[in-house]
């Protein structure tokens, strides 16, 4: 078993970097504090005995030898979103490591590779590339299509690698060979409220949310707020009003808990008091755990749209902006973790991620799961973000244990 | 009866002044261009046999000096909005100075002075002061309130003015005293569609429309938008929406037409893809020809908040910007309007004007009419407003003879 005080520590000496006067963490990708967090972890690595190197995607690995050269992965990304907390993302990494330091300790020979992974880039972040060192190991993100992108200060994506010890010239080199991998392992705060809600101390994830962006452009005509009668007006924004609330119920009418839709941008032309709004442009982003799922919420939004164009006198113009599919994780591997789990006494439950993670891109490389720890209140992206060590050991012993039982296959 | 090709010239000659490349112009209050226009109207003045004279508050004026010196006054504004019209204002002010001119070259004594204004800053401008002159004149806006004023560059509303020939420090010098004045009569564009749909030539306006304007802050919490399922969110921007819906709503089947509701501005906070908005902010208008009227939309309004903080969990805090009284224009004024219009041959309509003007402050100095002119498809405030000269003509003449009768009083 881990030692839940070590682990513990690391939690909070890697919560240091970043950390602001509000108790948040502004640790995003490629920015100074980022960079240093990176520093103390390849640090805590060397102590070990494992290969430690950043491949061209700058992403960390740390790589314990085994027998049969085949590698375990397990990881997930220390970088943060603005103001955000301490367990997103690193917790997935700290219990990688401690499971490196418990094998070490023990002695533990194992069959195959053990790799921690620390991904860059998970978080949405300033280059609009989140996911960016999962993506870009599993083939999905190449040297071309990084080559000019720059954030709004117009520093390229390039540079900002370099800097945190990527290699941009041979970028495409970091992608991984499916034949070399076992399994990819990762454990990550849930982020909402159904585990805490269902007082269970562990989540097995069936899936990987499946995220639906679009950009919604309504076009009516601006003009006088006062000498227009309201039977005279083409008003975007009535008529947007009408689709974020259809957005709202089609979500909450749904038969399941794992769809929801939201609304969470909104830009309005000329956003004058006394004029009538002209255009304006929206982000509606669905999520599920099934296409079809997002399909039929996404076919009813575009009725509801049909029904505000004839009825408001308004032009709507659809961008699709995100189309991510589902990705399932293994059946082996979930039923390996509650396996583990009924061994040592823990309930578990089954539940969709709703959120992106990095797990879903190295699901198309190797057999893949994800262990869900509860988020106190739910609160996640904020100071408030916590999990209860009791839980977080749990979470680590599972996930230790499963890695043992694959590690036998 | 006035000529109508001097007045179309007119109209031609004061419409260059902030010409922009999309036809429209760019006249706002205190700029360069504003500052030749006002120029160009001193000139025209000066070759007539009147007192041309510029105000505290930097009103121009042209008196032409009648018999018993109580004076009649016609006038509005020279002003515009960003990329506005030639008409919104301008109008009235030409139609004032044609009536001079006809007045002079036909020879005719008035009773009483003639006297031509021209007020500063009607509209909306930068330093969110508009009806900044009739305001002056009538006393409802005093140094002590004008002294600490500046726009988003920081420049002083004391230096913009002084620069175009007001006195800052004797500002509350310019308030006329009611017993010199006889009336106050201004013609300017509907801005609306109402007299272009019922195929009326003039508007006799009935009253300068109540605005009321509040801003609600909706507090919801903002949270992650995959996360959290739908019946765990308290959504500001649904909320807002729910609110936007009901303004239209309530507006629109309100029995009167001459009430109207407009959500206009509304700012979104974070204003991320994949983040529930935690915070929104809403600007919202109701305008109406009866203080009852607007408190009724008010107060449904006020239910439906309720309702709202309950269903979504959110809190609205609700803060009055603007609770502008409607002022009725002078039942006699009106009358002889009427009269004048009825000996000329042309139909007239009775409205509200549905938009604030000069004459609503003049109204507390001196009993006051207004004439509306159709406006070409109802457009205002843009390159394409317009009416046509046959129009203003009508307009014109009976304005004239609305003053030569109530000259005779
Ligand atoms: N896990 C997580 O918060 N990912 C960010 C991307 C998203 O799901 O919106
Ligand atoms: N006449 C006019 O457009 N006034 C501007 C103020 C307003 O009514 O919104």
């Amino acid at each position: 078993t881990i030692n839940a005080d070590r682990l513990a520590a690391s939690i909070h000496e890697l919560g240091q970097f970043g950390l602001n006067e509000g108790g948040g963490l502004d640790r995003t990708t490629f920015t100074e504090p980022e960079l240093k967090a990176r520093d103390w972890l390849k640090e805590q690595l060397s102590k070990l005995n494992v290969d430690v190197y950043t491949d061209e995607a700058a992403n960390i690995w740390g790589k314990r030898v085994g027998k049969k050269r085949k590698s375990i992965v397990c990881g997930s990304h220390i970088d943060t979103v603005p103001n955000g907390g301490k367990f997103d993302g690193a917790l997935g990494v700290l219990i990688g490591l401690e499971m490196l330091r418990t094998l070490e300790e023990n002695g533990i020979e194992t069959e195959h590779d053990v790799e921690l992974v620390s991904f860059s880039a998970e978080e949405p972040n300033p280059f609009g590339l989140s996911t960016f060192g999962s993506r870009a190991i599993s083939g999905k993100l190449t040297a071309q299509q990084i080559k000019d992108v720059k954030n709004a200060e117009g520093i390229r994506v390039t540079d900002a690698l370099a800097k945190a010890g990527g290699i941009p010239e041979q970028f495409d080199h970091c992608v991984r060979k499916e034949d070399e991998l076992l399994a990819y392992l990762e454990v990550h705060i849930e982020q909402g409220k159904r585990l805490v809600d269902a007082h269970v101390p562990l989540g097995v994830v069936t899936g990987i949310t499946g995220i639906y962006r679009e950009e919604l452009t309504i076009k009516g005509v601006p003009n006088h707020a006062g000498t227009t009668v309201m039977t005279d007006r083409s008003d975007a924004l009535v008529a947007a009003a009408e689709l974020i609330v259809t957005v709202k119920n089609v979500c909450t009418d749904f038969p399941k808990a794992e769809l929801v839709g939201t609304v969470g941008q909104v830009r309005v032309l000329p956003n004058a008091t006394n004029i009538i709004p002209g255009e304006v442009v929206l982000a509606v982003e669905i999520r599920g755990e099934k296409t079809e799922d997002v399909n039929k919420v996404q076919q009813e939004l575009q009725e509801k749209k049909s029904y505000v164009e004839t009825t408001y006198g308004v032009h709507i113009e659809t961008k699709v902006m995100l189309n991510q599919a589902p990705v399932e994780m293994s059946e082996y591997i979930m039923k390996t973790m509650e396996r583990q789990a009924d061994i040592a006494g823990f309930s578990t439950m089954r539940l969709g991620s709703m959120a992106g993670h990095d797990a879903a891109h190295m699901a198309s490389l190797t057999p893949s799961g994800m262990i869900f720890v509860p988020s106190v209140d739910g609160k996640s992206h904020c100071p408030e973000e916590e999990s209860s060590m009791n839980d977080i050991e749990k979470a680590a012993n599972v996930c230790l244990h499963t890695l043992l039982e694959i590690d036998q296959e």
